[in-house]
C-alpha cells in the first residue's frame, strides 16, 4: 500500500507526514533570499495530507479559504510571508453538491478554467497527487476573457490516506474536495520593467571581456 | 548616487546592506518547503555587494569556486544547502588578463556561451546589476555540442559600490571580475518522469466532477 511505502521511504532526505520540525508561523526569521518554494510532492505529503488528517503542518504559512468567495485581486496574496513575488498558497474546500459533484470554480466577476491535463506528481514512483493548472477568466463561460492569474491546484492521490484514519463513507469525497492551490499573477514584460528602462548614460561600463 | 539612493530606501519591505538577520549556515533548520530563492536584486544587493566589501553576508549558503576549473557535472551542485533541485549559487572572481581584458569562459572540455542580451536588474527605479545568460557547451567553439546546463551571471552596477571602499584604481576591474552564478541543470520531460508513468489500475478515481 502507498501509505507503507511512503513510511518507509523515511531514509530517503526528505521527510514525510509527522517527521517534521516544529516551527511556529511567527518565529520563522528567515535571512534574505529564502522562501516558500515547496517542490510539488512536499506540498501534498507535507502540507496537504496532514491538513486532512488534522496533523500538525511542518509551517503555518498556508491558511485556508473559501477561494470561490474573492475574485483573484481581492486573494490576500500580499499577507502571503516569505513567497515568491505576486505567488501565494491556500488551502480550499471545495462545495460538494450530492447529485452535481463539486462546485463549479466560479467567483463573483468570473471563474477558473482548467487548462490541459492533470499532472500525476511523484515521489519516488508513487504516484501522491495530481495537479491542475487553471486560468481565471472574466464574465462568464464560454465568453470569458482571458486574465494573467493563474491557480495550480493539487489534490492528493486518495490510496494514501490510511483507511482507519476518516470516516470510511466520506474519505472519497472528503479527499477530494480538500485541495491545496497555489495562486500566481503572471506578470506580462511591460509589468516588470519601470518606465523606460533604458541604459543609463551615468553608470559606469563594465570593462570590455573577450568574447565566448 | 545610486548607494544612498539605495540606503534612502529603508522603509521598503526589503533590507538592503548589512541591515539583515544574522544566520549562520549550520543553524538554519528550515520546515519543509522554504529554499534559497532569492530575487535578482537580493542577490545582488546582498549577497554580492556585502562579499566585494568584505562585509557579512545574510546567510553562509553560497561558497566561492574557480568556476572554469570545472565541467558543470563536477560542481558541488548537491552540497548546495536547500536549495532548488539541480540548482546551485557560486560566488566567482574571474581571471583578469590586462592585456586582453577578462579570461574566457573555459572549462576542461568545454566552455559557457552567453546567450541573448544582458538584462538590467532594478531595485526600484535604479539599475543595481546586470544578468547574462550563458549555456554550456561541449567541445570546443564554434563546433562545441549544446549540454542542459545553463548559467545566470550576475554582476553589480559599479556605480553602487561607494568610492572610498576600495582602491579607486582597481574599483572597475574588481567589480567587473566579482560574479554570482546560479548553476542550473535543466532537466527534459523525460528526465522528470519515473519509467512508464501510467495511471496505476490501482489507483481509486476521484470523484467526477463539473467542468469549469
Amino acid at each position: 500500500m502507498a501509505f507503507s511505502y511512503l513510511q518507509s521511504c523515511s531514509s530517503s532526505n526528505l521527510v514525510v507526514y509527522q517527521q517534521d520540525h516544529d516551527h511556529d508561523k511567527d518565529q520563522l526569521n528567515l535571512p534574505t533570499g529564502y522562501r516558500f518554494s515547496p517542490r510539488n510532492h512536499e506540498l501534498v505529503l507535507n502540507y496537504l495530507v496532514n491538513k486532512i488528517l488534522g496533523q500538525k503542518l511542518p509551517a503555518n504559512i498556508i491558511t485556508t479559504i473559501d477561494l470561490y468567495q474573492y475574485d483573484p485581486p481581492q486573494l490576500p496574496i500580499s499577507e502571503f510571508k516569505y513567497g515568491k513575488l505576486n505567488e501565494a498558497y491556500f488551502f480550499n474546500e471545495r462545495e460538494y453538491i450530492p447529485s452535481k459533484g463539486l462546485a463549479k470554480r466560479r467567483t463573483k466577476s468570473g471563474y477558473w478554467k482548467a487548462t490541459g491535463r492533470d499532472t500525476q506528481i511523484f515521489y519516488g514512483k508513487t504516484v501522491v497527487g495530481f495537479k491542475k493548472i487553471l486560468i481565471f477568466y472574466w464574465g462568464r463561460a464560454p465568453d470569458g476573457k482571458r486574465s494573467p492569474w493563474i491557480m495550480h491546484e493539487f489534490r492528493v492521490n486518495p490510496s494514501l490516506i490510511p483507511p482507519n484514519s476518516l470516516d470510511n463513507n466520506t474519505i472519497t469525497t472528503k479527499v477530494g474536495k480538500h485541495v491545496v492551490c497555489k495562486i500566481h499573477y503572471k506578470e506580462s514584460k511591460e509589468d516588470n520593467k519601470p518606465s523606460k528602462p533604458k541604459r543609463s548614460k551615468k553608470i559606469p561600463q563594465i570593462p570590455e571581456e573577450t568574447k565566448n
